[in-house]
């Protein structure tokens, strides 16, 4: 098989799997659970979202939680900012990159946002100027690459689209959201298809959900065609509130374990990883998703 | 990608599956579930095994559950048979093919069958000759053809070499049986490689587990490799009881949802699969392990 060497992890447990949760978290455990991860080998967390803490109240600790965690050398913190008064929060909290998100699709844009993809653009524009001068990292989040949960299959062309814009407006680097966890790995070779010439595989970064237990085999195909940075998260934690059914992030445990049978060189230690699973279960009082964290508890 | 057009399914979840509950289901509950499956569009059901009561108690009824079947034309209704005596049963019942099992390590052979690999085939000869001399087709497991819960990694040698005499007493396909559900793709890759020469991807059969959540994507694979014939249990039933941790057939759901979405033909009905599915977890009185059955039921 054609596949990388190695991979990139960014860890996005502690923003997209804990936003999704009804139980509070304390500070406490996120900071620790944060600081599990990085100790795991995460090249990049996701710490938190500066978003109006009305919204989200999961994390309106945002500020707290990134001036408690223990920064790891060669570790990437970074945060979701919707908008100008996200990013003074994020600038203020010494963040390391910051993420803006839209979708491929009108109606989830709409559902997720309040605004039009459009509209969603118009306004990243003068913060991605600002974390520019600022010397940050911007990475531009498309949901529903593949599909909408309210308009169906979305055309790879809208996603070009998209991505089109958030790269003329400044974006570093397009994380592509398969929000919902319908994908087959067909699907991956259409996405990417229709990036050709503007986003490269290795340029782009893959964000899968496993509602339907494929995201695994969508992993693999992006790998072989040349993919090589991945969002996971812990124990498979997350969801999407505005997406119904999408129960599951891809858990970075079950990545981390095909990729080290593969011999794919991940920088994650697993063994660390299912303490920060545990860490973080206990926390919940529940149990995580994560087949191999299922699994090794079992064993 | 290059993917089959078609695969063939055998639904194993009345054998493999309901083997390894602890809770009894009743022959009318039985009965219904594999009428349900062959409904649904199964190309093969494996019914149950003809093996001594004492050792499978939850699968002593057999007989009854043949004869109250409703055959539909060209479903191939199959049966497990450990020796001699099992055959006469599987014989007396009617069935359209017979399995019989063993192992590519010699330690899990001993756990699994009480003798060793060598023993087993001895014990094997009469039992496909007879079965030929009735005109039934014959197919070969090999547990084990990744690693042993035992002994670990299981060389694609040790394999091939059990293969080749399974080959040689007469066996018409080899179903190859990673029981253990700890299989990633480039394992199918070494798998297969062993395996060039003797037996061709188009010509086995792959039996795999989803203990870990790489199923899926061993099975991507293997079709890439050109496997067109699969094992799966309905809503991800069983395990092995000898397999410590061995929890969870690949899901027949969640490879059909693959196919589909791939269009790929395995002439399944999902929505069909789905109620026979719902019965089986009913008379189990709990929930099922396929991600896709989990999924639909939330939707």
């Amino acid at each position: 098989m054609n596949l990388p060497k190695t991979i990139r992890m960014t860890e996005v447990g502690p923003r997209d799997g804990l936003q999704n949760e009804a139980q509070t978290v304390s500070v406490a455990d996120k900071v620790r659970f944060i600081d599990l991860l990085s100790q795991a080998g995460a090249a990049e967390i996701e710490v938190s979202s500066f978003v109006n803490p009305q919204w989200v109240p999961q994390l309106g600790d945002a500020a707290e939680v990134f001036a408690r965690i223990k920064r790891r050398s060669g570790v990437v913190y970074s945060a979701l900012v919707p908008n100008d008064r996200g990013l003074d929060g994020a600038l203020e909290a010494g963040v390391d990159k910051v993420a803006v998100f839209t979708a491929a699709s009108e109606t989830f844009s709409q559902q997720n946002t309040n605004a039009s993809i459009a509209q969603t653009i118009e306004r990243f524009q003068p913060v991605i100027a600002r974390a520019k001068q600022s010397k940050l990292l911007v990475r531009a989040y498309i949901s529903c690459v593949v599909q909408c949960p309210y308009e169906g299959p979305v055309a790879p062309k809208q996603v070009r689209d998209v991505a089109a814009k958030l790269l003329d407006i400044g974006a570093d680097e397009i994380d592509l959201g398969e929000t919902i966890g319908v994908a087959v790995p067909t699907d991956i070779d259409s996405l990417y298809d229709g990036l050709a010439g503007l986003v490269q595989p290795a340029d782009s970064t893959l964000h899968l959900h496993d509602t339907r237990g494929t995201a695994l085999a969508c992993a693999v195909r992006a790998m072989q065609l040349g993919v090589t940075s991945f969002d996971a998260s812990c124990g498979g934690l997350g969801g999407c509130p505005y997406a119904p059914g999408a129960a599951g992030n891809l858990a970075t445990d079950d990545l981390v374990y095909l990729c080290d049978r593969m011999g794919i060189e991940t920088h994650v230690d697993l063994p660390k990883l299912f303490d920060a699973g545990r860490h973080i279960a206990g926390a919940l009082g529940r149990g995580l998703r994560s087949r191999v964290f299922e699994a090794s508890a079992e064993a």
